[in-house]
């Protein structure tokens, strides 16, 4: 059985929020680990409003600086204190996120009665942030105006079942399972090796989940996400502003259908749109032109990676 | 005929927001100047909501540093200067209000296409932060944990109306009309001195709003806001919570309904509840029961001075 692994979309506008669209947010649940992904004004009210409970939240991952991102985090982080949060919290982030957020809070005389554990990404290059048995979160460098790293989500655990009667028939002994499951060979004593493949049969494949926003098209980022389940990037245009995208280094509609296809994704989600466009249909019917499985991402509803 | 003196209440949360309170922000308009008075997170959107235009706000009052009050600051503004703004914004508030800012935007790398005058309150003692012929407005020390100031907003425009067809007859020359209509008596080239009195007749009483929050009890308030129009006070808790209020220098309905009584104002607004009420009923009826004219601040709604 797989266990939960799913995306809470809070925030679907750009830069301008819009009367029915707030910046960005999402609210990720993977291998019983609660993620906040970038934090734009106004997600705590999003939370609450939709019943997600802020003090689950183990992991905030932002993106970049630019306020649609994180300009919530303030807010949120002080409203976890005021709950009576005790638990660490971690965020992961630009260099400049610790001290501006330091700063804010030390204005206000705000001290929180919990830990917070500030990872800083490195723009410039993937690296993994976060890995444990169950899950790693990995980094994509984006190309936008200021430094700015997406996420990778994937779930860790072996992809292969033990063949349990198989290894009992072979005396395989226990403490070996994992190692079988993991992939690698069983070597006996005497040096004879029995293949993994005589051992173990095929099991659940690991999900992953790809957060993009924000950035210029690029392919590079394709061969970043490639094979994911589900890439959420970002098409703040119609391609009719492919110029208006390049020069705010952002992607259209077409350009994500275009990476997802390029990925081979299983599905693609958009978001982030341009407050000129009252619903998200001609977004959709483009970057489905390129890429059928496209879904636009709508505030308040679950996506199941 | 006077002209619009009108509050809408954009928050009416304390420090955690709930699903229907947001933090705390109004939107003024008094003698065609558009003010806002403080900016939670989230205010932006509220304005939005409201149908309320965020380029005619000239002025922003800031009344302290904690984040139910301006953490909604960094969006408008970045919000406005994307939208286009070219005006100056005049934003008053503690010392430490600019450098934060600044802050925030710089990690960005946010440029604001307009100016932004800062006006820094000295927490200690009241101050004309602005003056013109139409309006100024006075700023009252608050006792909080952290420097804190109120503002009052006064309509600044003669209160007495010309008796013209008496200025005629005693041939007052035209140029002396505005010294008269501000009180002063009329002296003849002989010295013969005619009094006010017989010059002018009673006109409008100018109106002013008084915004107090956050504070513990405190009676010099009440001396401060004497005789206003309507006075807004935060209730933050029922008085059987009096000793949480003063630990957390707070106020409680029935302290602010004994503030309004004290001062004399016409009419008292509530609002900064707790978010344990789950509606203020209980809170009117006992800020009513020191002071008969009292009403809750409901979000969205327009109150006249």
């Amino acid at each position: 059985m797989h266990k939960a692994f799913e995306v809470t979309v809070l925030g679907t506008s750009s830069a301008s929020p819009t009367k029915y669209r707030h910046p960005s947010a999402q609210f990720v649940r993977m291998e019983g680990e609660y993620f906040l992904i970038d934090c734009g004004e106004g997600t705590q009210l999003q939370l609450t409003r939709m019943g997600l409970r802020m003090h689950r939240i183990r992991y905030i991952l932002i993106t970049h600086l630019h306020g649609d991102h994180f300009f919530g985090l303030p807010g949120l982080i002080t409203s976890m204190g005021l709950h009576g949060r005790s638990d660490k919290l971690t965020i992961a982030g630009p260099a400049a996120l610790q001290p501006v957020l330091e700063a804010i809070l030390a204005c206000g005389e705000t001290t929180l009665p919990f830990e917070i554990e500030y990872i800083v990404c490195d723009p410039n290059r993937s690296e993994e942030i976060l890995v444990s048995p169950a899950l790693k979160v990995v980094t994509v460098p984006l190309k936008h105006r200021i430094p700015c790293t997406g996420y990778i989500l994937k779930e860790n655990g072996p992809e292969l079942k033990l063949n349990v009667a198989q290894c009992e028939k072979l005396k395989i002994p226990v403490q070996s399972y994992d190692a079988i499951k993991s992939g690698l060979d069983y070597v006996q004593d005497n040096g004879t090796i029995i293949p993994n493949a005589e051992l173990t049969l095929p099991g659940n494949k690991n999900r992953s989940y790809a957060y993009i926003s924000d950035t210029i098209y690029d392919e590079t980022v394709a061969v970043a996400v490639r094979d994911c389940t589900v890439l959420y990037h970002e098409a703040t245009f119609l391609h009719e502003l492919e110029a208006r995208a390049k020069e705010t280094y952002h992607t259209t509609a077409l350009q994500a259908g275009k990476i997802a296809a390029m990925a081979g994704v299983s599905q693609l989600l958009i978001g982030h749109f341009s407050a000129r466009y009252n619903d998200a249909d001609e977004l959709q019917t483009e970057a489905r032109n390129v890429f059928a499985n496209t879904e636009v991402a709508e505030e308040g509803k679950t996506y199941t990676v």
